[in-house]
């Protein structure tokens, strides 16, 4: 069984008692933490890491993917969003195939691990390919074949493939993404409803991310996009809705009803200009709001410190507030907020027993120094290119 | 005379043709650049630097920095404005001596190099050991002793004893800076524009950053800080206006009439909850804008990548318009912006005879790749950590 120990590092547990232990060890049997605490556990490591001037705190996880987009990055930028679809993204993806999936998720997978991503929730096509990428690179992935029109018995054939192939795989698990709304029949969003149901899995969808999708929703139902997709059934799975940014007051509310996870792609809303959603709002609602970066095509990267970051920030800047979306709140949105959103009750948090996804984060450098709080130096100071290993499972999977 | 040849590189240039010249040499003899082209030029050189899968551009201009507040990094965050200063930033500061200046400008050179800042505008206290360090270091900097209530005839004497110091140094200049409308009386903000326009120094001063020295400016004198700025005299001079975030439409016609050049501290204003510059209206009306990072105690680093990627983001958020602050405009705001605020007629622009002021980043990250367009990537997908050079007037100040 492999093994690993960091020795003298600070922890940040990520716990409900905020817990930063200086100066600790903790220890790594297989896939999961065996020891976190100020004494040098007994027995022999394969692997230990010197955690001075380190940090290691729990992997991101990020909630929204359209992983192999980054063959899309700075593919097209700066335009109004129809011509960004129907002139440059849709004819792009035209031309995509298994290959290109791999290509383009060997890239992502490549990016996120160097930037401390351990965990991430996938829509797009050619999902089987993404799987290969994850298991190989030993990532963790909830994927999802992105279904809309007509697709729905082909996409469900791909994923019973899927859970076929991958069922056994810890790394991997399956979820059922219907599109939109405004890309998927009200047939459509109640058979994937029933689906996810009859299977136990999980719902991954885009909801109300513009206000167009919003106006054209109260037009032909006379209803908002999430009592829409409430009528359907959807919410009665655990369901994670990205973006989630023209919302009613009644609309927050279905979703704390419901349990629905928020994931919020701060940097594709502001680029796409679909908006600010009203994630404070959410937050003092007690709603589960964690992070995404969306693809590389609207973001250009999948660097989850700067979604961290740009949250903390743009909420402070928009409501006027600079105590709103403090670190420790932004750190957990990214954290265990993500695990919780996509139904891990082993993972977010630095713990003996649960997996050992975790990254160590090189705290030496100048834009680190000095270290007066080390949560607000991870969201306000911090970027991807300062983690050094990212351990998943128990392995490391990369290094510096 | 020290000469650099950087080869096979990609080059952008920044001029007005918007070129970017692939498989490219650029030539630096002594502090400036001798030559760009696609011929290899002939000679020796000190230094031949491979730009295989390497992009050199301008160096960046960070036209709004407290350099040694890097020592209050993470030291206060997340709070209500007037508990933050008065608490825990004015009590800090009046610690502050020589010594603890030199450190914090130590830790703040090294962090604007490593992350190709080659050039900043800097307002703050003992401003001497903060040259000390630019000279040692080698970075270019334009130095104010920032100017408030009665320090007038103290911060003049220091402000002539530098210039006595370092007026031959070719790598500092210096400014006067009056802090605010609301920090300096009306004879002292006369008393700075005066002794400016007699000296030919640039003003570097903070304006309208908030709601309530907007409100408390009119109460107190009828008009608002940018007007009230305006009667002094004080545009008079070259001017860099850090923050500008509230701005009626007559504010922005004096700026531009006056060329008054707005220092854009997007970070810093969303953190501070002071809110949101019109800049995408300042650009319409051609006002120059540059960007900064403030001090690091709101930021919380000085990473001008991260400026510009917030900067092009925020304003097609907030504007609903995804075309406004296109990557090109933003990098030019980082790079010719900055370089004319300072008043520099050879900076900022890569070009035979202009100062060899310039940072290659290292393209071959995950991160970066594929590379579409080159100017999308640097704005939307680098980071400062992607900077593997930095060189200052010919000089490489930092090797990653």
């Amino acid at each position: 069984m492999n093994s690993i120990l960091l020795e003298n590092i600070t922890v940040v547990t990520m716990d409900d008692s905020r817990k930063v232990i200086e100066n600790a060890y903790v220890a790594v049997k297989g896939s999961t933490i065996s020891y976190i605490g100020t004494e040098k556990p007994n027995g022999d490591f394969d692997v230990c890491i010197s955690g001075e001037k380190k940090i290691v705190m729990p992997g991101l996880v990020n909630t929204h993917a359209h992983l192999a987009m980054t063959l899309l990055r700075s593919y097209a930028d700066d335009m109004n969003l129809q011509d960004w679809l129907f002139k440059k993204i849709f004819p792009f993806e035209d031309t995509l195939d298994g290959g290109k999936i791999a290509e383009g998720s060997i890239i992502g997978i490549d990016e996120m691990l160097a930037s401390g991503t351990t965990c991430f929730n996938d829509m797009y096509f050619f999902e089987k390919e993404t799987a290969k990428i994850a298991v190989q690179k030993g990532i963790r992935a909830v994927l999802s074949e992105g279904i809309n029109f007509d697709g729905y018995d082909r996409k469900i054939k791909l994923t019973e493939e899927m859970l076929e192939e991958f069922g056994n795989e810890e790394l991997i698990s399956l979820a059922i993404a219907p599109h939109a709304i405004y890309t998927c029949s009200n047939e459509l969003l109640k058979d994937c409803a029933g689906y996810a149901k009859k299977n136990g899995l999980l719902i991954h969808t885009h909801l109300a991310e513009t206000q167009t999708e919003f106006d054209d929703c109260m037009k032909e139902h006379g209803i908002t996009p999430t009592e829409y997709m409430e009528s359907t059934g959807m919410f009665e799975n655990r369901t994670v809705a990205a973006h989630c940014v023209v919302m009613t007051d009644r609309d927050l509310k279905i979703l704390k009803e419901y349990n629905v996870s928020v994931a919020h792609n701060v940097v594709s809303n502001l680029k796409l200009a679909s908006g600010v959603a009203p994630i404070p709002k959410m937050i003092e609602m007690e709603i589960n709001v964690s992070l995404g970066t969306d693809g590389a095509s609207s973001n250009n990267n999948l660097d989850m410190f700067e979604e961290m970051k740009i949250s903390a920030i743009l909420h402070k800047g928009i409501t006027l507030n600079p105590t709103v979306m403090d670190a420790w709140t932004v750190l957990k949105m990214a954290t265990v907020n993500g695990a919780k959103a996509l139904g891990f009750d082993n993972l977010g948090v630095l713990k003996a027993g649960y997996l050992a996804d975790m990254i160590v984060l090189d705290f030496s450098a100048p834009h680190l120094t000095p270290n007066h709080n080390t949560v607000s130096n991870l969201v306000y100071s911090a970027s991807g290119s300062d983690v050094e290993y990212t351990i998943v499972g128990g392995k490391i999977v990369y290094n510096r």
